[in-house]
């Protein structure tokens, strides 16, 4: 996607020097935009750590390239594939909750032992990395188009008047490696010159909204306001809003909804209003072993500090100041389940459906 | 209410030097707990337009208290009636849309017009403030004994284990005089020895709940726990929460209620969980000539600043820190509509009643 009029995925390694993997420091928005250079994979371990990268297929996509500058580095070692191995290992343990992590490890350690000459690991390792990130690509752009339909269709019934669509958190090309997955329709609206405004819920307590969604947005040029999570009732309540879009970390064979907290609250005021909620997602958030999303999805908890510090810019520096007594006590779900009777619809990489297991089966029926 | 160990109300007079009023400067909470003097009606304006007080009962026992102190200063007036007019007028305007301001300055007025020696004027105002604040407290107590058969009816079934009681902004005891009127029953409850825990949502964009109104139940000692407000759904959800109580600016004749923007989603919450929703009112606050919330309330937008920007403490100073892009556009409601349909019960100064026309014309036969 635009960033100051250049196009941009959010990691691509250098095209002259093979050492460099670039990143965009996502810590530093909404105030800064900065690339980094990871010059080997212990800079990508430390970028996933310090969520300079975040978001599970971007998380992805730089343990694919760190795993490239592992094999580049162990070029010249008697055992590269023990080098290899080691630093797999080491970046599965970045964060070990993402399961983007060890799925792009595995992948490329299973490429990497098909391969008999030591000489071809880095190109090997370079080539893998490349089509895992322009799959991951080719999957939000296919999520894009189909979730375009939905907003053609609402656009039609406008007459001329923007599209009004409410997201929550950052389901952005930030998250993933270009288009995002809820923001993929929003872009290919855009670009197809439908009018659209979004209302960009700010998310607490990280504040993926308001750092990274509506920098995002502004990048396209595409109409969008902040508003505190506080305000959707209201909007949808009032009549400014035709539709709500939201991305997921997991999603049940029957169509509940894992996402990040306060989804759930979004998704119970478009029902009272009878405004379509739908969740855009990779069949590959689908875990299929799961019937409940109430009963089977343990919500993570999160430090208290997210909720009493905040992080913002003074002057020109980017300070963390204290929201809270340091006394107050604090409790920090990071998500929430949405039942699939409040969601309209699936937006996947195959096509739309009913959030349900019969309507998932219709797509995906593999997984039956 | 207690603040380290000594009981306080929100604003009182200094029993020694008859020049002064006290009050506690909010804008310095959670950080700081100190106190400011008004020594003249200037003063209050000062006070009310920075937000040092806030709170429709408590601005307009801060605009009584400030004709209490005009009247002082016009002791010595050839025209201390006109003097004390100026000052009604210049209080009116320090925030035009809080109603109690002028209910204040206009009963103060009434009362100095019925006095014949002007040599009484400072002593008849004295008496008058102090008659508004403690009617104000009166109707707090009866709120809070009110709904604390709501919390004791709860208790019964917990076999010990605390009462869940989430509650969104600050409809405590410092947006009063005493007591409050969503916190009364908290904290008439823990007085009897009730468990109770608190769920305190934070309430962005200004952060009455974590800055306000866990610093009040922290002074109390009454468990709480801060929350980001999306994370009320999964509470509820998950079995967490066992009933909501929330003040409110305006309700109409018919029970839907206006409240803090953010407080529809949390009521849609309840319902979708079989948990009953309260809301904590003084009868003053009824709107009898509106039938229809979401048609005649108008909901008040406030300024981008407070979304875009935050007060935190960084090492011993308080900042204002920039949170979004300064190019990021803002919608800020500052209210929303709760409909009837949606709350349980209304808790008011005479007792409990359904959220409708004829519950609350059986209390208030008067206004029917």
């Amino acid at each position: 996607m635009q960033v100051n009029g250049e196009n941009y995925r959010s990691i691509w390694p250098d095209p002259v020097d093979p050492g460099v993997v670039h990143i965009i420091d996502q810590t530093r928005l909404p105030h800064e935009f900065t690339t980094r250079e990871l010059r080997g994979y212990k800079d990508g371990i430390d970028a996933i750590k310090t969520m300079a990268v975040r978001g599970a297929p971007l998380i992805g996509g730089t343990a694919a390239w760190s795993m490239y500058l592992a094999a580049l580095a162990a070029e010249k070692s008697p055992v590269p594939l023990d080098d290899i191995q080691r630093a797999a290992e080491q970046l599965n343990a970045a964060r070990p909750t993402a399961v983007n992590l060890k799925w792009a490890t595995d992948r490329m350690l299973a490429r990497l032992n098909t391969t008999r000459d030591p000489a071809e690991f880095a190109h090997v390792a370079r080539t893998e990395a490349q089509a895992i990130c322009d799959e991951d690509v080719a999957i939000s752009e296919s999520i894009g188009r189909n979730g375009l339909e939905i907003i053609r269709k609402l656009s039609a019934k406008k007459n001329g008047a923007p599209v009004n669509i409410l997201t929550h958190c950052n389901a952005g090309w930030l998250a993933t490696i270009d288009w995002g997955t809820a923001t993929a329709p929003i872009y290919k609206a855009w670009r197809e010159g439908i009018p659209i405004h979004v209302w960009v819920d700010e998310t607490r307590p990280l504040n993926q909204g308001s750092r990274i969604t509506a920098w995002e947005l502004h990048r396209e040029n595409i109409p969008h306001t902040l508003i505190v999570d506080n305000a959707g009732g209201h909007l949808m309540q009032s009549g400014q809003v035709d539709v709500c879009i939201t991305g997921t970390d997991r999603t049940t064979r029957t169509g509940d909804v894992a996402n990040k907290i306060g989804t759930y609250l979004k998704a119970l005021a478009a029902r009272d209003n009878n405004i379509p909620f739908y969740v855009a997602l990779p069949s590959t958030t689908i875990d299929w072993d799961s019937r409940n999303g109430l009963d089977d999805i343990p919500i993570e908890e999160r430090s208290e500090q997210e909720v009493t510090h905040i992080d913002g810019l003074l002057g020109s520096q980017i300070v963390n100041v204290q929201l809270a007594e340091s006394s107050t006590p604090v409790s920090n779900y990071a998500f929430d389940i949405t039942p699939s009777s409040l969601v309209t619809g699936l937006i996947t990489e195959r096509g739309l459906c009913e959030a349900s297991e019969s309507g998932l089966a219709e797509l995906f029926p593999e997984n039956a």
